[in-house]
């Protein structure tokens, strides 16, 4: 199908950063075949009107547990420990691939309503993650948190549980759909598993050529235990294990150190910056300043919903735009700009998926409109400033992934809302809390 | 009119904090009838059906400069000073009463669509502010944020523009239409003024039984500057003044002391929290859980929003509840309901309306409902932390202030918008950037 939006104003986050006002933006099939201030030449079966819209790259979360929407506010207000002993663990111990494929579902119409086109996941059941992604029609590097709580010298792939669910997850679904699906080998943390563990997943990762999610240095105390056990941060205690060999997505990230910056940068390990999971659960601050200045990719993820609580990645933008400011006094640090890359171009960058997050000829066409003729977007000095600070998740209008409207002003096309609820009030949340 | 809210999830935050399931919520004229868990007898000339709904008091945004829409995302980027000096003040000496009556009607469009029903406002030409909030529906608490550049000793009210505009403001405005617009004294801030301005607000203010709006330790520059001039910090030197004689509500309070906040509890000063705006500017993050502690009311801003860039109070509700988490290592600083009674009851407190902020009989009907069967607030395990957490100014589908509907599904009752976007773009913009 071919499709034409015209007089919009697109913002492209192409090399030059261009942001092209009254422009042309013409999709065909998966891809965008044009981009330019003129009317291309063809016949298109939807023109898209863009007078006061705004045309943006569709957002990219780069960490998220998505099917965690099914604990969203459970047992919020008490201590971290006492939340995920108590509350989180034990719900999780009854979540079945159903409730994960509900629980997917409910998470990904709100992030398609909030203008996200792709996703690294980390979860249980991820093959139920990968089926919904594909009906929802997002993109999506999916990985399923390898543990190992075993001995080192116990470990084997044939014992290890998140071994196998690794080989059947990239068996399974590693390049589905032309690509909108890719399997990501990961450690959940270093705190969760043991060297043999990590040698068994760098090396399934290299033969296979996947990319690696790992959560990093996320509290101050797994971080330090991390050093009083191994005698090195975690970020360079996996890479002795070859952890890194093809880069990865380091989440969280809030502790690591300036040589932990150094390794990053040059193993091209992107940082995942959470703020709002990082304050809600009192882990701290990540030194996203720091982390740009010593060259390292930083991208942005909304965590799971139960430490968030939402799926909004422009509450993740504004949030790493401003936060930095106010903790280092510096009001230039962390601009509009940088801030917005993050969630687009350095993204895609860290997914492995160069065809996203920009508005060219011949990338993706995973694409989002925001409506700025609402109060909230009036006057537009800056279009950067209105879509960092001013803009949130509900002034998208369009989201189109991989070429097709998956959404429009308040529609959604590919996913049944209603079913959604039915499964999730009906079978998950009785399974889980009944 | 009289109006019954049916089968509605009331988060009432009377004394009790109370939340009702099921609920009937009455409105007569402008006052809340009733609040129960059976319908009430009589006959409503409009029923809602509130299933799958939450209703809450009105938000009360205790800390806004309104008008400042028409700059919103201007100049940014640029240091504090560069951004004042060279953007904000220039465009500002050139409002006139049109554009800041254009950009007052713009900034509570996105209030009211956002869930606020109350505001407290400093700026010039307050008579067009208290003439849109009028037309709104809003209650405003309005002041004109006083300043004294000139030497002491050469002071006298006749000679001060802002002693001319407080008594204007307060003849022409206080108490207008069954106090929907009530008139603060205000100082704009210590440094902005000396000593024969304040004795004069001070006395002004109690003579004619005012509030009083102050800019209080916003930077820590401007904290140490009146430290090093006085010898006091501005809380306690605008004491000496009887300037907190009646209470008062102090914005910002980033730098207070411990001897602050003391003295803040005992006169009433209440510390209004603008979280974005704080980060935003880089002046830091306000010892909210201290303030609490120490037992000062503590109400939320967004402050203008040329330095936030959005009016949406849930945002700020949000920030407040993670902020001093992420800041302090304490996953249980100031909790979903600590949060929320800073945006309801406290607000209530901090502008002298006792009326408002509640869900109990006899008092204003300001309330707000939220549509909780969307994507973003499922599932519900606990109202307050989807309130606070979850819910965003764009899931209220219905404000209603003073008892009359200004709001409803994307649908402005008492505003134009057309016409205030033809008021900005037509005459405001140009007359400020032409």
């Amino acid at each position: 199908m071919a499709i034409l939006l015209e007089h919009v104003t697109a913002v492209t986050m192409d090399e030059e950063r261009r942001v092209l006002k009254d422009a042309f933006v013409a999709v065909e099939g998966t891809k965008i075949a044009s981009v330019g201030l003129e009317r291309p030449e063809g016949t298109f079966e939807r023109v898209i009107d863009g007078t006061g819209k705004v045309l943006m790259p569709g957002l990219i979360n780069c960490h998220t547990h998505v099917a965690m929407t099914l604990l969203r506010g459970y047992g919020g207000g008490h201590d971290l420990q006492h939340w995920l002993h108590d509350y989180i663990f034990p719900a999780e111990a009854r979540l079945d691939e159903t409730c994960v494929a509900a629980g997917a579902a409910l998470g990904m119409a709100e992030m398609i309503a909030s203008g996200t086109t792709c996703i690294a996941d980390m979860y249980m059941h991820s093959g139920a993650v990968a089926r919904t992604a594909l009906e929802a029609g997002l993109s999506a590097n999916l990985s399923c948190g390898g543990v190992w709580f075993g001995a080192p010298e116990d470990f084997s792939p044939d014992k290890c549980g998140d071994c196998q669910n690794q080989i059947a997850l990239t068996e399974g679904w590693h390049g589905a759909n032309g690509g909108q699906i890719l399997v990501d080998a990961s450690i959940h943390a270093e705190y969760t598993s043991n060297p043999p563990l990590w040698q068994w997943m760098a090396d399934y990762a290299a033969a296979h050529g996947l990319g690696m999610q790992v959560h990093i240095s996320e509290t101050g105390s797994e971080h330090q235990g991390c050093l009083d056990k191994y005698g090195l941060t975690p970020v360079q205690l996996l890479d002795r294990y070859g952890v890194w060999r093809g880069g990865g997505t380091a989440a969280h990230c809030v502790w690591v150190t300036d040589e932990d910056m150094d390794l990053m940068a040059r193993r091209n390990i992107t940082a995942v910056h959470n703020p709002v999971s990082n304050l809600k659960l009192a882990s701290g601050v990540a030194r996203v300043p720091a982390l740009l200045e010593a060259g390292v990719n930083v991208a942005l993820g909304t965590d799971g919903v139960a430490s968030n609580n939402s799926h909004d990645l422009f509450e993740e933008i504004k949030l790493a735009a401003i936060l930095h400011k106010g903790v280092s006094g510096d009001p230039a640090a962390v601009s509009a700009l940088q801030a917005l890359e993050m969630a687009t171009v350095n993204g895609a960058r860290a997914l492995g998926r160069a065809d996203t997050g920009v508005i060219a000829p011949g990338k993706t066409a995973d694409l989002i409109l925001l409506d700025f003729t609402r109060p909230g977007l009036t006057p537009c000095h800056d279009v950067y400033e209105n879509l960092a600070f001013s803009a949130r998740g509900s002034d998208v209008v369009m989201n189109m992934a991989r070429g097709k409207v998956i959404y429009e002003n308040g529609t959604f096309f590919t996913l049944d809302l209603e079913g959604i609820r039915a499964r999730v009030e009906g079978y998950a949340l009785p399974r889980i809390f009944g």
